[in-house]
Formats: structure tokens, sequence, C-alpha cells
């Protein structure tokens, strides 16, 4: 019962093991933890000749991009042919899934092809918990960013990058800047931080990008840099996401730049050692300065490379976690 | 020269056995079991954790797609890639092949890759036969659907359906109900089913989608369901292929839901322990109702984990029938 | 100083081996011969049924193509999975570069997802050379054709095709036909046969298809056929790349086809074991004959084997030399 009442709890096998991802929202500090710990150890196979591990061999994943994104289909193919599986990647635009066929029937489709992974990026908020809650028992799926609601590998990798430079996150301060209002990256963030323990969460946006009632996520509300900066240990920006904006939001991408860009001026109000963050891909005099971007205390490329292993992490513990709770159900199957 | 006037002999070698799989027309009972029984095989490993033989390993399949399909190509993308084959995707729409290329020239081009079989898809009837008397010898042709002619991959993967749940195929009478017209499928499965000794073979449509000459197949035609459906085993449904149909051939949608859309109501008119197949993907609400397609008798989903199965099955059997065959030619040859 | 001063130096590691692949131009004679020598193994090898080698295995290669070309993308894509490679394939519109990210972010990203070869097809001349110029130590790259400056895998796989078929370069005359003015693979054709040894290089082409001081590259220049043809041993057609011309370079294809298409009549005029190439996709009846393109003297199949084992080569050797020089800077690194 208590289950049924946990939206995140279908996240977790019946031993409280990670088997679909989903959100960072009500994952413990524990299973935060084990995915860095677990990406920690694909970081450094990454830089090696042979990037190549047998944990997902013989395994088949589906990349099921219902919203276009090269770059981040690009990090889950390589991230699931690291890992050895077969991968096929399938681009359902909306067009297509109106031509007759429903999203229920596709993916009994594809489950009963015996694909054991789904990888989900789609436009609408909750339709990667949609598709988790209608899979067929054993089949993970890794939500790739569900509208406005969650990106969680993104905010994983960005814990990972953070704890890789900064050590621990309890004696920091976060500054999230940028379009909070249509953010699923923010939300992941602010709740993989909570989580993980930092010490103070601020979001810095103008009053249009800013949702309501954000507060009540447990952070500090800024519309200014100068203040929202001051003694911030860690810079998040965000893209701006000019698809999703409406004009009357947003002024300028001029304007915006002025007061919110991060620039070398801006910089400085932070702590002398605060880094600087992007999830990419960047518009460089848009969202933040060249000479930042490119310069010693951006952790953008860092980001990059820790997404990859983030990526491997989350699809190898997922992928076990479903293995164990069938073992659970059916002690003696394969 | 018996073999010269004999169409379907380019499917054999010169052992008989399988090196093109181009129809179910003209293929012997016996080669056709041995199809079955190699599928259900690869059944069983499907459900199995690591899914990869390496029957292919290190062999080239391309998929040469001249009408595309996502998910026919996907199913042939998974099977080659569980069979270990590097595999090779391409789409080539008419637009390209007319930028001066000849279709002969593009095959002559993959064949000097060292590409070892080709799944061809063409809106034509009898391109898969043409490619097949053009390639190089060596190269397996496989049919992936041919205009009207011929779709054998999805007749087969009808017949490991019903072998699977029914045992036999002699004690059963079967229906194909829909546009027989303009069915590949259709003609593939009345192949195969008698053949396989089918006790009897129904055809169900209106007149306007009925081919002249039907009965010579060996076939009763009926054109109401309540008749044809009398004591009926196994129900085939067909597609509607909208976009080969003119309007004039069909009055509406709903007109044909109502006269010959499967549902619960007309099932009743069959045996009582009829099963309802479909070639999918599925137009609920105009081929067949949802209680029938998610219904306890749908065998629909069976049929998407067999299809992988049997082309599987003739894939790495097609390989197997060409390297015997050079090597008879060659004997001293790799 | 000396390696910086020379623009080719960039190709090479500090022991002189091949790191990237850009261009035929300023590589020494025993570098020419090596590839050679290469991808003549990988030639026997491709003709087995096993065509797989673990050379870049655990590598991940990303077609980085920002012009689209479907069979050269085919072709680095096969040798790249024949060499047990990861393959990315990412093709750049001129679009989706424009929509913020610049080339030089896209390249830093794909490196730091641990890419270790980019294969580069791009409209502008100079492209591969740039990102060679860019990407970090350790990251191959093969040029895969830039604007009108170089195809260097297209004039090693013609090198190969001969030496396989004439035995050696000294003493033969070769013969480049058509439309040297767009040709990148001409460029590299001449470069490479110098450097090899030819005994003498013509071209043959209209007034207007003639790049100024042609001269200077250290061929012969003709405008018609009897006399640039006599005595030659290796005919080398260019196609007609009818998208860089305006029609005042020419009046029709027909026009082009009496006075420079390779005909039987035309052959004639040369050596009468001369053997013609083309780097395909052939026009025929514009370019070429059929009788020509399918006869004993055409060699284009021959190229097109050769271009799968000479793309292997270089992949494979330019890997090599990125791991030795890696090991120079770092001897105590992986």
């Amino acid at each position: 019962m208590f289950e049924h009442n946990d939206p995140n709890r279908i996240q977790l096998n019946s031993s409280g093991q990670l088997r679909h991802f989903l959100t960072t929202e009500g994952l413990s500090r524990e299973l935060l933890t084990e995915i860095l710990d677990t990406a920690d150890s694909f970081v450094d196979m990454g830089a090696k000749q042979i990037k190549k591990m047998p944990l997902l061999r013989g395994r088949t994943v589906v990349n099921l991009f219902f919203e276009a994104s090269t770059r981040t289909l690009s990090t889950f193919e390589l991230a699931a042919k690291r890992l050895s599986a077969d991968v096929l990647n399938l681009n359902i635009s909306t067009s297509s899934t109106s031509k007759g066929e429903t999203l229920k029937d596709t993916l009994m489709t594809l489950e009963a092809m015996h694909s054991d992974m789904f990888v989900v990026r789609h436009a609408d908020s909750g339709a990667a918990h949609f598709i988790a809650s209608q899979v067929t028992p054993h089949v993970a799926v890794i939500n790739a960013g569900d509208g406005r609601h969650a990106h969680p590998t993104q905010a994983m990798l960005d814990m990972l990058t953070i704890r890789r430079h900064k050590g621990s996150f309890e004696p920091l301060t976060f500054a999230i800047v940028g379009d909070i209002l249509h953010s699923r990256v923010a939300r992941s963030q602010i709740h993989a931080l909570r989580t993980l323990g930092a010490r103070e969460i601020r979001v810095i946006a103008p009053k249009t990008l800013l949702p309501r009632h954000i507060e009540a996520m447990g952070v500090k509300v800024f519309t200014d840099m100068r203040e929202g900066l001051k003694d911030v240990d860690v810079i998040m920006m965000l893209r701006l996401q000019k698809e999703r904006m409406t004009s009357a939001l947003l002024p300028s991408e001029s304007e915006f730049y002025k007061l919110y860009g991060m620039t070398t001026e801006k910089l400085a109000y932070a702590h002398p050692e605060a880094v600087v963050m992007h999830p990419g891909p960047i518009n460089r005099g848009v969202e933040i300065e060249s000479a930042i971007a490119d310069g010693p205390r951006s952790l953008i490329l860092d980001q990059v490379t820790n997404g990859i292993a983030v990526r491997m992490a989350v699809m190898s513990m997922a992928m076990s976690g479903q293995v164990v709770e069938k073992q659970l159900q059916h002690p003696s199957a394969n």
C-alpha cells in the first residue's frame, strides 16, 4: 500500500535497488551516492584505450526519443555501446505515433522483441514515469528528459562533477542561474543537491522565469546576480530554452546576457574558488562569456566526460536491479 | 534446365538448402519445417539475459530499404545484431537512386564492399527476386516485403506462432480477413499454410478487395464474416494498406470496421478456441476491437517475439546455405 | 620550428608515423607505401567469412559529416566496424551547427566523451586540417573529403588498385579526365602519383574545368582526348560534380560525353592494356559508356573493395601513431 502511494517507489525493486531511473526526487542519499561511486569507476575506464565492459552484453537498449536531441542521444548510445549492449535508435516524431499505433502498442511491441531497456526522451512531463508504469517487468526505463519535469542523468553528472572537484556537498553553497521556469534540469539538480546535503541552494532568475512557490523546494530565490552569487561555491548555469519561451517572458538575448549572463565581472561576486557549470550546448555571449567557458574555473567539459560515466552507471545499476527483482520473484528462472 | 524453369529454385543451393529467402511459394514442407524448428530454438534464446549468438560474426548485413518501414527494419536490425553481424542500414528513396546510379550499380558496389547479405524491402513486386538473380554468388538475399508479391518472414512468423499454440496445421481451418487484394502477407500465408498441410484456408473480404481468380490458390472465398468465420480455428487479420487503396475500393473505415473489423461479436462466429492474429501495427477500432487485441485469444505480441526468431532463423540458414554452396563449387576455398 | 612551417607535418607523430590522415601531399613515399602494404593485408581479410579484427576494439570512431554522403559514410562505417570500433554517425548540417554551438565546442564535447577518432567530411577546403589542429592530442582525424582540397583515402584506394593490377608506378603514364577544377580527388591523386614515382601524369579537361597554373603540380595538360590518352596506361575518370558547376562552365551533359566521356572509341587511343578507373557513383552515358564500365578493363569495383581496405589501413595506422605519441610524451601512462 505504501509503495503505491509513493510515486518514486516505482524506481526501486523490492530490495531497494534501482530498477528504473526516472527522477532524482525521493531517492535516498545512499542510492545517489552509489550512483556516484559506480560512475566514478567508469570515469577512469573512459580514459583507457579499451573503453568496453561486458555488463550489458547481449542486452537490447532502445533509445526511444519522442523529442529529438542528437547530443543526448549520442551520450546514451555511446554509454550503451561501451557496456557492450545492442542499441536500437528510434526517433518517434509525434506524426508517426499518430499514424495509427498508440504509445502503449509501440511499447508492447518493443517489449515483445525482448528489449531490456528503454531510454526515453519526451516533451511531456511525466512521460518516463508513465512508460515505466506500463512496461512489462524486467524492462528498465531511463529518463533522458521529460517536459519540464526531470532530467536526472544530467543532474547526477553535475553531482559527480561537483564531488570530483570539491570532495563533498555539505560545506558548499550552490546557485542555479537562468530559466528556472522551464528547466527540468534545475528541478533534478535541486532534488539531488538537497538529498546529498548541500548547505545552501539558490536560484537566480528574472521574475518571469521563476516558477511560483519555488521556495517550497528548499531554495533561496534571487533576482539579482550580485546578491545571489555572493560567497557561492558552485554556479550552475542553465540553457536558454529558446524553443520553450514566448517573447513575453524575456525582452532579448542581449538584455538577458547583461543581467544574468556569466561574465568575468559577475564571477567576481562569487567565492574566489567558485566553479562554473553548464549542461551544454553553450550559447557563447548569451548565457556565458567565452573567457569563463574556456577558463580554469569552468567544469563544462568535465560534465560531458562524467555524463557518459553516469549514464553507464545508471544503465548497469537499473539492469542489475531488474535481474535481482526477477530472481526474487521467480527464483528458478534464468 | 528444370532449375531455370522454376522461379523458386533460385532460393536453394545445389544441395537443396536455403540460400535466399524470397517467397514461401514453392518451398518444400521439410524446408518450411526446418525454418520453424530453427526459429523455435531462437525463441527460447530471446528470453535469456544474453541474447547473442556468434552465427553471423564478422558478416556484413545490409538492410536495403527502398520502401521505409521503421518497424520491419528494427526487427531485422535486432535479429542481425543478435547473430553478431555488422549491420548497415540504407534507406534508399526513389529520389536518391534516380540521382544517377542504377540499382545494379548500387548492388555491385555493396557487393564489392564484401557485404554478405541484403535484406530488401521494395514497393515493386519481384524486386527481391530480381536482386537475388543479379547478386554475386555467396551473397544471400532476404525479402522483407516486395510490392504485392510476398512477405515471407511475416508468413513464417505467423506459422511459428500457430505451431507453438496449436501444435500442428493439419486439423485446422484458417481465415485470412481484410484487404486480400493488396496484401503480400496474405499471398505468403496462403502458400505456407497449403504446404504445411492446413485443412482449409478461407479468405474473407469485400468483393472490391479480392483479387480475381484467388480460388486458384486453393482457398475458399467469403464476403460475409458470419459465414466465413464459422468453425474457424485461426483468424489472421490483415492491415488496411491505406496508402495502397483508392477511395473507390473502400467506402470508409467505419463501414469496413462494421462489416469486417474483428469484434467480440464476430469472434463468436468462430470455433470457441479460435485465436486471432494481426501483423501489426494495429489500427484499434478500424481493423480490430481493443477487447480482442488485448484479450486472451490474441496472439499479436507472440507474433512480434516470433518475428525476431524467424528472421534470425532464415538469416543464419541462408548464410549457411551460401557457405555450403561455395564449398561445393570451390572445395579448396576458404 | 621546421615542423610548424610544414602544414603537413601535423599528420605525423614525433617518430614520423601517421597520426592524422588529411592529405596525400607532403607524405613520404615510404609512408604511402606502408599504407598500401597495410591495406593489402586487409584486402585479403575482406574476402574471408569473418571480416573482423580487434585493432580498434573499445575505441570510439565518430563519423563527423558536415556534408552528406551516404556512400562514403558507409565505407568508413564498415571499415570501423570491421576493426571492432564503436561507431557514432553524426550528420551535422549547416543549420544545426548554426543553432548556437560552434564547431570548436562540438569538437571539444566529442573529445570529452573520449572519442578516439574523427572522420571528417566538409564542404570547406581545409576543414579537416583545421579540426586536426584544434583537437586534443590522442584524437586522430581522417579526412573524408574537404571542399576542393583533398580526398586522400580516395586517392590511396586508387593507388592500391593500380599497384595490385600493374605492380608499380614508375613505368606508367596516367591520365586524369574530367572536372579537374572542382576535384579534390584529382589533387590527392596527383600528389600521391608524383610521390610514388609515376613516369608521367596528364590531366584532360575542357579549358573551363581546368584550374589555372595546374602545370605547377607537375602534370601535362590536354584539352583533347585523342592527344591526351595516347599511350596512357591508366585512365582515371572523375565524377561530374553537377552540384558544384554553374551551367556556364559546361554546355551540356551530352556535349561533355561526346568530347570527354570514356567510350570504346576513345579507349582505343590509349595503350592496348590501359585500365579505366572511376571513383563512383558512375553516371552511365555521361562520364562513361556501360561497355567500358562493365568491361574487362574497368577496375571500378576493385576500387570499391580496396576502398574499405585503405580506410581500415589509415584508421588503424593513425590510431597506432597516436598511441605511440602518447607513450613517447607520457611514458608511464596507460
